[in-house]
Parts: C-alpha cells; structure tokens; sequence
C-alpha cells in the first residue's frame, strides 16, 4: 500500500509555527510520509531566526495527497506575486486529495485560484481579505469545505491538524495524537481572540498588520488572473 | 541597554514542537535575542523529519539570561549521558536569570543537579520519574519554582512561553502575543489529559513510552553523579 503523502510549502519570512504547529501533528498519521517544500534546497529563514531545511524542492517533489500552505504577514506578502511558487501550488492541488492552509497561507491558495466560492478562514487580522480571492469568510478556528480546509491564525493550526487527522484517519488517531502532544491547552490569559480583546486588537491592526493589509491587497490585485 | 538574551538547546531527534511553540512566543519579547544552540553548527534533525539551522554552537554562545531544553522521547535520552551538552546546560544555567524546560528536556536540566528540591513538571509520561533527579513533580501545566520554570509536554510549551513572557515582561505584552499568534485553542477532542483519556493513556504508554521510560531509568542513573 503507497504512503499518504502530505506536503508542505515553505518559504522565507513564514511565520514558523504556522507549519511546525499542524507538522508535529501530521507527521504522525501512520501511513503518511511527509514532505517539506520549497523553492530551493537551502534553508529557509522563519520568522523566528530558525532556518528550516527543506526535504524537497518543487522540481522534485512527489504527487501529494495534502497540501498545506503556512502563513505569515511579512513571508506571504513576499510569494503571493511569485509565479513559481503559486503554479507549484495550483498543479499540486488539481491533482492532491485536500488542499489546505494555516493563517494567511489562506491567501496563496486564494491567487492560485483555489478558494473561488469556498468559505474559508485565515488569520483574524486578514479575514476581510478573503473576498478578494473570491472565499467567502466563516469565522471558525477550522473550516471544512469540501476537500479544502483552512486553519485560523497560528497556533490555530494545531486545532487544524487535528481536525485533518480525523477526517483522513479517524477520531480515535486524533485522539491518540492529542494525549501524545499533551494538548490540554491552558492559556494563562485570555486574549487569543479579537473578541475577547478589542483593544489590543486596535493597537496591533495599527502597529503590526495595516502595512501588511495593504500590502496584501495591492500584491492580490496584482497577481495573475486567478 | 543590552538585549536579554534567550537560548534554545536543540539536539537531535527533539520533538520539534516543544521548542519551536515557545520559540514562537519567546521571540517576540521585546529588547531581546533569541538564540538556538546545539553541539555543532550543522542542522539538527527533529522527529518529525525537518532539520533545523542552529545559530549557534556551544563554543560561542553568548552567555545566556534564559535557558530553554525542550524534550522528546527519544531526542533527551540520547543526550542525558552527553557529558558536553550536560556541561553547557550547567554552565550557563549557573549564571542564568531563568532556567526552564518543556516536556522532557526537565530531565536534561535533572540530570544537570538544576532540578534538586525544586517542584516542576514534564510530559505526563515521565512525571513519576522526576524524582530520580531529586524534584517533586506538580500536577501543573508550568510550574515555577524560583528561578526555575517547567513547563509540561509538547503543546504546554505555548502556555510556558506566555507565562515566561508574562514573568519578565508583564501581562499586557503577554497578551499582546497571544493575540497575534490567535491562541484561542479549540481542541476538536478532549483528549489531551491523561485523566480525560485513561485507556489511550494504557495504550501509548505500552507502546511508546515504557521503553523510553526504561532507558531514561537507566540513563540518569549512569549519569555523572548531580
């Protein structure tokens, strides 16, 4: 029997636990091999200082059955132009069982034409985004639309891996995987959602996200015709 | 004014996501310089295949204000009986500020003499035998102890990172990271504690960790005297 082949992309500036958060968790669904993907064979700087060694480049990388896209404000801003990259994507995904993203991998998926008339979900800061790749926004930490599946900001990928793991495997490998990673979460504060937190929700849209915002729509109506 | 200066100890086979969770979070302390530390230069392979580009090697890491050792079954018993790694961790925990773990890397600083008399935690797993290195195991997702801080396995190491970041930099920048890493967690299963799931706990524990609980046993006892 041939192995379920899970692929992600990664690329420079991408915030990292957007892919190792949901990469911990898919890397253990038995009788899947994993794949790491990028441009290049060279390491690849996250966000973070850490420089994450692919295992494959996109001439070499096999079919996948699942493709995940990773996000990152600075990291996407810098590959939603880039043809390479967004045709690497749109082939894999014609032929890959799910086509999925974390953040605002949300977005390349979206300039390679994949989100057209799906609900989907990205970071909370980019979620009015959407509509400009044709998605529509449902505000949920996992969203499931056919064989796409988005995850919200960051560590929402976990919730996302785990979300993946059943649909492919099973609750009970979920499960499995769950006590494994000891996810029993218990945030010492309460400010992961904007709703919970408008005002630091302001000062951040204001200090980290509205350059990137913008960014994100121009490089969007820039890119090829999705 | 100096940077406060933050060192991950990374080594091969580490489970990827106990260090690269509170990387995340830990990265973002304002005035600070995260660095990822490990015996050579050369990318350290992780568990879940993706190798990882330290920054830095022992011989010319800066010293340190905090210290991290994330854990991993198989990654932490390969290094307990490394005089070297045993050596850097002791020396720098020495003149550290904070002195911390996730999942198993507690017993790297155990094994070190960093855990006498002190309350702390790990991976559920291995908690019993946190007292082969002279601690008292608390039943908590961190655990602060003085100086010291633990947190418990894999996916704690985000709810460490922001109690870390909430200890040295004060609640609201903790909050603020939280916000812009979306940590909102919504496990789809309610798996993650060994008290809500007892027999997947029987299960994973005969099939993979009572031989890793063995070798730690053994390990630390062969250790150099703490």
């Amino acid at each position: 029997m041939s192995l379920f082949n899970i692929g992600f992309v990664i690329f420079p500036d991408l915030t990292q636990l957007d892919f190792t958060g949901p990469l911990q968790v898919l890397s253990r669904l038995p009788r899947s091999a994993t794949h790491i993907v990028a441009k290049s064979a060279a390491p690849v700087p996250s966000d973070c200082g850490l420089g994450l060694v692919p295992t494959h480049t996109f001439a070499n990388c096999p079919h996948l059955d699942l493709i995940c896209i990773p996000g990152g404000s600075e990291g996407v801003a810098g590959i939603i132009n880039d043809r390479e990259t967004i045709e690497f994507v749109r082939q894999q995904a014609g032929v890959a069982k799910y086509v999925t993203s974390v953040c605002t991998g949300a977005f390349v998926l979206g300039v390679a034409g994949l989100l057209k008339g799906r609900r989907a979900t990205t970071h909370w800061a980019y979620t009015d985004l959407l509509s400009l790749v044709g998605a529509t926004y449902e505000k949920a930490r996992v969203v499931k639309d056919g064989n796409v599946i988005t995850g919200g900001g960051v560590t929402a990928g976990i919730d996302f891996g785990l979300s993946v793991i059943a649909e492919i495997a099973g609750e009970m490998t979920a499960r499995r995987i769950q006590l494994g990673i000891e996810y029993d979460p218990a945030p010492p504060f309460d400010s992961g959602h904007p709703d919970k937190a408008p005002t630091i929700k302001s000062e951040l849209l204001f200090a980290r996200y509205n350059e990137f915002r913008t960014m994100y729509r121009t490089r969007i109506e820039q890119a090829v015709p999705f």
